[in-house]
């Protein structure tokens, strides 16, 4: 079975791409990320919500405020790539609701009018996001090192003083550098993930 | 500002991709969905956990399972899409990791002990892969519709009745139909999502 996209974009965001652990010294420019904002904005989400804010850490004092709060495993190679993005989902998204979804802009208060099923839905389509968004770092011939491991709470509270934003994965870029993978770990076999009625 | 991904993956991923709401009559087949996995399933998650589960619905019995459960809007849709596929989190995907995470085995009871840490997780990272499938089903040059506007309690205990599964989207899959498109909504500028610090 053949799939449309061709196989050197399948090696370049799924075959071949690999989650990096180091880093080379060369930098990763704003145009780098606007391109890539630019082809995965357009990335599906329910009611065309985009919840997903990006936070670039580029200055050294930023750097410091991010490392601060991750786990142990993770300050080096925070500390030492090129450029780092803080992924978040803005959990008072549905205030875009009106001019984003402008076909239905009653949405924002038919379903959105509750703060737990406000943040529900931030954190899945901004998860969807930031999955589009790590697609895209590929796309634009970068590696991507995505981490969960880290202070939620301490980032959300450094980096988004108004209380409304909820971290979903701090995400080192740049091109790799020494030893940067580990050995690709095992995946399920499709008849342990994919089920027929 | 080139991206390294060509412009034909780009549109094909991206920019003219498009959530279908009607389908042809022509098939989607297992094969098609195999393709699919067998690419996706390399998409970055944490500890490479994998909750990620597809329920392929073909059967007559199994569709009218699920419409029971669409949202209005969606019973149509969902009615006559050639294929659609819940995609759901498996909570008990820390059972995997053992042999998922064969380098620190000790992840699955050091982190994942608690059910309702698990269950973040699952949901997170399972929206990760639910988003690399979506983009899967377009690099097949299919095109997906993927809805949350559901029952989802009704969707969990009617197809997983272990109660250990929630689910993410459902996802109508097909060639576009007549009038497949409604016109694309706007996204936000760059300047509305990024910061730097």
């Amino acid at each position: 079975m053949t799939l449309a996209l061709d196989a050197a974009a399948q090696d370049l965001l799924f075959r071949e791409a690999r989650t990096a652990n180091t880093f080379s010294d060369e930098p990763v420019g704003d145009e780098q990320i606007q391109a890539v904002y630019d082809l995965v904005k357009y990335g599906p989400t329910a009611f065309n919500q985009q919840p997903l804010r990006i936070v670039l850490v580029r200055s050294e004092e930023g750097r410091a405020r991010l490392v601060e709060h991750m786990a142990d495993g993770n300050k080096a190679k925070t500390s030492t790539a090129p450029l780092v993005a803080i992924l978040a989902a803005d959990n008072e998204f549905h205030e875009e609701l009106p001019s984003q979804l402008p076909h239905f802009p009653q949405a924002k208060e038919m379903f959105f009018s509750e703060r737990s099923v406000r943040e529900s839905s931030a954190t899945l389509n901004g998860a969807l996001q930031a999955a589009y968004f790590i697609i895209g770092v590929r796309a634009a011939g970068l590696a991507a090192g995505p981490m969960t491991g880290y202070d939620a709470a301490g980032i959300n509270k450094e980096f988004f003083a108004d209380g409304e934003h909820s971290v979903l994965a701090v995400v080192n870029i740049g091109k790799p550098g020494e030893d940067a993978w580990f050995p690709r770990g095992p995946r399920l076999a499709y008849d342990e993930v994919v089920t027929t009625v």
